[in-house]
């Protein structure tokens, strides 16, 4: 039993590890180090290779960072196979301690998005167990709202999808309604669901996914969703850096957790940490890769 | 192989059925007729029951309609046991003649699309094989290219999200911005990516999900997206009639499909069905449910 919401738990988390990293699971055939690479590109395989992958990952960033974040796509990506693997690598992540959020934008109308949320904040009788879910807007009030009850009954959190990091996420998320951009709607919608579900923590059941790529914009949505956690993504290979995510942090360094995934968790081929580690030693560039984000990001916070 | 792309598939499969109808495969195990409920609430007994009525019900409207929708939310909900549920229940569809439209509503930025594009657009041998999928637009231009350039390869079709049949859809869908709603922004984006995709069928890779309850923005959509195929929730259950989406079709009786889920799946329990079928001939209930929308929709065709 969790008896604190997502909010509590995350805060006690960040308070414990001392910084904002998330590490993103997102598994690719093609980058994966050599040792735990797939025989043949059966799904059977490769999921067991990601299992095995992102179990090594979480054994190495547990004592380091407070959640991981594992992006549906690919698993789903190997059919059922890595539907099954997904599982495996939540539990396995919440054995370890960390908090799960899972990046799948779920969403849907009335009755299926009921079914979207019990299959992911079901809490720890539920079929998948994550912590959160991240979850798309564009349906509307009514679509969000059951993810929203599932959340704060079973002490779970969820991520609205606010202000995308890619560049086309500008094509509609930014077009001008009554005077202000449409992400802007969707943030004050999730600034009104983040207090109504606020806990001892200072924040609500209620999060928004922003973009580091949009310094600007993120300065503004951390005004409008005070209660709000922000999830940031783009942080290293998309281009954010730590003085554009600075303003994200309350005087606490809370209020936001930053993910990175590629940078992180595929070290072993970068050029900083290739010739120091390469493919046999993956898992200590994974380390040194996630402590040096560490460091960048306390430098500026 | 598939020598034909979705277009033409779906203009060729409609042109066989002489009718619109989608039958919506949304398993939900409270209303589940008596014979094949599951006799325990363990998510390997359920995904086997879902697995078992969504069989049945393909078995009864593969010899009347073109496609089903399977809504992956309900199959999701019980772990990797339903996702491989879903995976048996589209390759049983196929196997059956039918299309498989799968619901899934899913997107992300850059290569995170590429995967669910791949995982479910990748044609006979990827790993779902659902001949088309439901895409969300929240994250732009670059987000849902990857899916129209998978499509495109592989044969297979999206449908974006335009305006959808929830009261809440209006909530960011209907904020106007340079003099018109965003669900026409989309609208007109899907315009583009259907004309770019248009085969011999008339008709491109890329459609959209208009909600039938929503009538005059049915026939302005319409009237917009020449090109795109329109994938109409929200009749019966969700109040949509006949005579409201009868401005989807050309005067082939082209360009538009028609879903019901609930109202056919679930006929057994309906009080126009009950007494005559009641659970144990669940499935004539579920083929006088389908002939009666096939009927009520020729009748304003």
């Amino acid at each position: 039993m969790n008896l604190d919401n997502f909010s509590t738990r995350l805060s006690i988390a960040l308070h414990r590890v001392q910084n904002p990293v998330v590490v993103g699971l997102d598994p690719r055939v093609e980058l994966l180090p050599e040792p735990i690479r797939p025989q043949s590109l059966e799904q059977s395989e490769v999921a067991r290779s990601y299992s095995e992958f992102c179990r090594g990952i979480i054994d190495v960033v547990a004592p380091l960072v407070a959640a991981v974040k594992p992006q549906a796509a690919f698993f789903e990506q190997w059919g059922p196979a890595g539907c099954q693997a997904l599982a495996d690598v939540i539990r396995y992540a919440r054995k370890k301690g960390l908090l799960v959020i899972l990046d799948a934008k779920r969403n849907d109308v009335g009755s299926t998005a009921v079914a979207y949320a019990k299959a992911y904040l079901g809490g720890e009788t539920g079929p998948w167990q994550a912590d959160a879910l991240t979850v798309s807007p564009y349906l509307g009030d009514d679509s969000l709202q059951p993810f929203v009850d599932a959340a704060t009954e079973s002490g779970s959190g969820i991520f609205v999808l606010v202000k995308t990091s890619n560049p086309g996420g500008r094509m509609f998320q930014d077009l001008v309604a009554d005077g202000r951009p449409v992400y802007r709607h969707v943030a004050e919608h999730v600034a009104r669901l983040a207090e109504e579900t606020a806990d001892k923590s200072g924040y609500g059941a209620v999060g928004a996914v922003v973009g580091a790529t949009y310094p600007e914009e993120l300065a503004e949505l951390r005004a409008i969703m005070s209660r709000a956690w922000l999830l940031v993504p783009g942080y290293g290979s998309q281009g954010g850096t730590a003085a554009d995510i600075a303003i994200s942090f309350d005087s606490q360094g809370l209020g936001a957790i930053v993910n990175s995934s590629r940078a992180i968790i595929f070290a072993h081929a970068r050029p900083e940490y290739r010739d120091a580690y390469g493919d046999q030693r993956w898992q200590a560039a994974v380390e040194a890769a996630a402590c040096d984000m560490i460091d960048e990001i306390h430098s500026v916070m």
